[in-house]
């Protein structure tokens, strides 16, 4: 059965997770997102993780077995949409390397996983991804050149990826490479694990994004070698760990759009209910109700379909259809709620002055990331149409 | 606790209907539909009406102590969403009086209640409802023209009203009417049953409405006198009344505005699978593919968003800015459904072989009836405000 | 050199024309339109139709050699908007007939060209068009399947029409037909007149359209016998001359649907002053300014790019680009303001009290005939990018 | 007459300038607009405005009589499209103090007239602006709260604003201050110019807007003393002066927001043809062409509206409904252009390795910087509605 409301017993951790970043993370959020490096930033993020961790609000949606706090994954969905009120809150939960955990946990040979699982936990040492190329359109990854081959007992690398995000202070990069050269695009992919001191591993540039180098790097990989047994899992089995991956993982991006989208409609409420134009409040003009109005309707939308889609994978079903309609849905409404606060904010919303502006430009590429938005409109009708093409119709499983 | 998915309970029932509707009224749905009033018209929609009887489907969400299925509200809800398919399905079903019995049973003097209400729940007799006028913008009830004035034992009506849905063939009609004159607009109206045989109860047309005379009639009130007894419910209380009214009947058009374009995504899919053009089906076209995949999301958030209303106002919350929320939204993915059905089936789809071109008319209503969209914005906007002028901030209520 | 605005000397003709629709056709419309045929409709049509020659308002836009007016293509468009304001106004004013009469004129043989032009042009036969096809999706014209096969001296036709408008009082029918087996589709189809006393044309209904019967018949062709040189122009050329039939035709029809939509607007204003909602007109809420504002900017969008494409047309030009883009948009714009008019009248705004209910049922077609939006959207796209592909840029022509 | 193509004599002058900003200006432009100031920048800045004058192109738009090209209204306007292509070139090619020079020619005394203008014409000195205000909505200005006192034959100045594009480098400040406290608002404002040096005149910061410091300072004035004769124009004129600056200051804008649009058209109609995904060009993608033919119907939909305007405002029309209408309509097919266009470029679209990010970054102040879009909607549809009041129609003056 499904349940859309916030459990109760949830309750008090999330709402304990909402105090920490409102009393904690707020007050230093615009220091640390800052352009410049300062010199207090990493003492600050050091701060912030030790009194999370003393708060027992460290990495919550860990499984207990690596260290985590174990909540089980409903409830870290719910708990999620309030870890995304704050960019900064996912680092300083510890949240950040829930995917990678999971991944080096499941997949990784003895050695990385002794080596590298419980600092990665602990927030010591970060993790990172690199699958985009620049060469191809990743929409299409099938496309994707960056390859390895087996030499002796080491895989030598070559090519160039981007979006790496963190390689620049990750231990290691989980490599997506094809591995396979005889088999179809489906099978011939590999997930490899190279430590960020590899020789051949080369640091290009940390690409500046929306106008601010966030930490996606380019990597040029130079006959990059590494151990035979840095495989993780089976030989071309990359795009099914991927698929593990990725399942969950837009859940949790879901979860927290809305908890950016949320903080957007806080700020325009109250916006709204304090500034004077023409006479009387915003809020008392038509086309700001308009604006209220449609946001709080996208908003509650989008987390609906959104809980929907995270209860169907905790029963076991793979959810593609309402994962491809969230990804999409969840996408626009994000922008739609930070665009509307910041025309209500007029000059205000689109300086430094309030996030909504930095968050406006993070969410323009919610609709490119995980999968381009007309990738998941393409595949998602495809399936539909398949159940209508089997003589059923598509009832949306509320069941 | 919310759960949004079908009681196990329900789903039998909800199949019955389904079957019915799909076997029983599709058939003969585009005869009973038709303009002209065919002589077998009147006889197909009895015949109906007996086997819903016979298969336990008459009059289900009806109170069993007045004659009705009893099925609790929420099993209601998630039945009503079925009988939408169809808008022959509301009275072949015995749905249609749910909410004039209701007001009947709670309000209605003894004389009035033993009169109308059996044959009312049987559908041996026809309920009517007399709101809208066509002077002023019935948005602003306030507005309203139409008065009762007390003259000794009898009101005496006069006013005109139109959108007196069914009044052609009603025994009676609840005329909303100004019965107080020195009080705050919202306590100076009152509901009064008059029957249709009342001298001065002149019907002036059926009122062709997007084309058709669908029985939305125009009716003057030319010095109606009624007994002072038949007043619903105390003076000046028809806000209220309306607003009891209102409330879980939003949900119910909301939930059938849902079967409604539900039909039509599963018309849409069915000939994107089967109809050919530049080479291959109109599902592999990717402008069709962005149909399906618009429709599919707008349709399931729809649901889930009345189905947390409804859960709301199950609760014993009166569910305002919900409310607010899905009339409008609802509404707009009725329109958006059936339009892109249409617009996959090309020509075919403004004709009368399909249903789509009918629903696709009717759908333009459902933006004004029970409230204007621009009004429910206002209003739900001013709400949401509210909270936040309070200190809280809204949060969707999801408990 | 581009020229938007109304020629000088254009403007008393447009005055004129414009002051006979409000004065003569507005107050007859709703009679003329009504479903059921009254006895006085043939008769009031026949009034209008020689007032209009009595005034020198008939069949402006024809050519002068057969007949007509003899205004050149511009001047002609212009006046176009606003015989749009009213349907009837086309047949009213004899306008009804150009295409046909133009593609008679140039392509017949001297028997049809003698029998049927005069009496077409001056309104006293008319002509119908017989291309969609309830078999296939006419988006895509390849697929037709009514075929004619020449048999001695005679085409022996056979197949089924839908939408063949007007065949019910028609003297003839240009029939799109397939002639030629072994070739490209493109050059598989012609044009054959068919008178519609031929024996086998045989005509199944008039197909109800958003709920009305308007003359978008279906005819079956039954082994229909005409004469060899029934043909329109060469074998295999029917493609080519329906194109030039449809590049102007769609100017046409972009122009009458900005004279609908400025009547829309017209209306909308003149409401939006004149109805109170909540203490003050309805213009003076925000949601209505809103709706006015869009109206204008997309209205004058719409006539200045339909100005435009139809000037490249007088210069010569194809216009295919510019054509595509007008349709849709148009289309689009037509919708809205209609849409938007009637939400700014309510209740009132769906009903037969005003002309707007009709208009907004008719508009809904305008998305699909004379091909469907997501076919103009693909092949207009394809054009832009050729020019791309081959070096060059697209801007849009404005010399 | 209204003229919307390119006239012949402006073509060769238009190409000039397009070459120029192709050849000259796009190559260093992202090092010109990068975040921090290189050492080079200056220099590359006036390397590239005195190649402009030697060729002839420099502030083509300023008066002959105060040392401009003199090109006349329209023809500069269609040259303004093509320096809109890039940021960097208003200043490249001294068009950035065309509006402040002309206030300065037109109301300034003699004594600025002869200090400034000519350094300010000749791009050696930079004019500056001050309007907004952080403690105020400015979309109604009459409640800026900065004011001038006259004590003596001083102004003396108090308040605080932002949005002073370019103080940190500019000469003067053009400030608007209440300077009448007895008056009705609209006569309460003067301008008055103030040199940067005068004490008391601070600047606070150059806020960071869309993520980057690009000029729009906030500055304190702290009982700033100039001379009695620093005003421009009479006391309490501030508004009427403002809007004719604001008046073809929009048309400029919105012709220089063509010209971005029309750059990321092209950017995205050369990646569709040349970056293939699931087996073809992005551009044979249905998703894609939508995108294509969208941004295009949008873009000469703009165009040809803003000619318009252009035009009635050198016939000596105000155009108010006109300017509204492009401001609202413009902006969003800004942002639509650039938002399609990095879409298809996927995660490249959002790096700086494109300037479409930036460019999206900047569109979106668009909504709101010379009057928010809210406040244009409110203030056109009453304009409209006005004439309608009076009893006219509004016809968008093709004429």
């Amino acid at each position: 059965m499904l349940s859309l409301s916030i459990p109760e017993h949830v309750e008090p951790i999330r709402q304990k997770v909402l105090n920490f970043i409102e009393q904690e993370i707020y007050p230093v959020e615009a220091e640390l997102l800052a352009d410049k490096v300062s010199s207090r930033r990493g003492e600050l993020m050091k701060g912030l993780m030790q009194k999370a961790k003393d708060q027992g609000l460290w990495a919550l949606g860990h499984p207990e077995e690596i260290g985590g706090g174990g909540l089980p994954f409903m409830d870290y969905v719910f708990v999620n949409e309030v870890v995304g009120r704050s960019e900064i809150a996912t680092v300083a939960l510890g949240t950040h390397s829930l995917q990678d955990s999971i991944m080096l946990h499941r997949y990784a040979n003895d050695k990385w996983r002794n080596k590298y699982l419980e600092p990665l936990v602990a927030g010591e040492v970060f993790p990172s991804f690199g699958m985009t190329e620049p060469a191809v359109a990743s929409s299409d990854p099938t496309q994707l050149q960056t390859k390895a081959e087996l030499e002796g007992d080491e895989w030598v690398i070559n090519g160039r990826k981007w979006f790496t995000s963190g390689a620049g202070n990750a231990a290691y990069t989980t490599a997506m490479v094809r591995t396979e050269f005889d088999v179809p695009d489906h099978s011939a992919f590999s997930m490899i694990v190279v430590p960020t001191d590899t020789p051949g591993y080369n640091i290009i540039r940390d690409v500046k994004v929306m106008g601010q180098a966030d930490g996606h790097y380019e990597v040029a990989y130079d006959n990059v070698r590494v151990p035979k047994e840095n495989l993780l899992g089976p030989r071309g089995q990359g795009f099914k760990i991927a698929q593990d991956r990725l399942g969950p993982g837009r859940i949790f991006h879901c979860m927290r759009w809305l908890g950016q989208a949320q903080r957007a409609f806080d700020l325009m409420c109250d916006r709204a209910n304090n500034r004077v134009a023409f006479g009387k409040n915003l809020g008392e003009h038509q086309q700001i109700q308009k604006f209220i109005f449609d946001t709080a309707a996208e908003i509650q939308a989008s987390r609906l379909l959104t809980l929907h889609a995270a209860q169907k994978i905790d029963q076991g079903d793979e959810a593609r259809i309402e994962i491809g309609l969230i990804k999409v849905f969840g996408a626009k409404m994000l922008h739609n709620s930070i665009d509307r606060a910041i025309q209500v904010h007029g000059a205000l919303g689109v300086t430094e002055d309030t996030p909504l502006e930095r968050m406006y430009r993070h969410a323009r590429y919610a609709r490119i990331y995980d999968g381009a938005d007309e990738v998941h409109v393409m595949t998602t009708a495809k399936r539909i149409l398949r159940v209508y093409n089997d003589g059923a119709k598509f009832d949306f499983g509320l069941r």
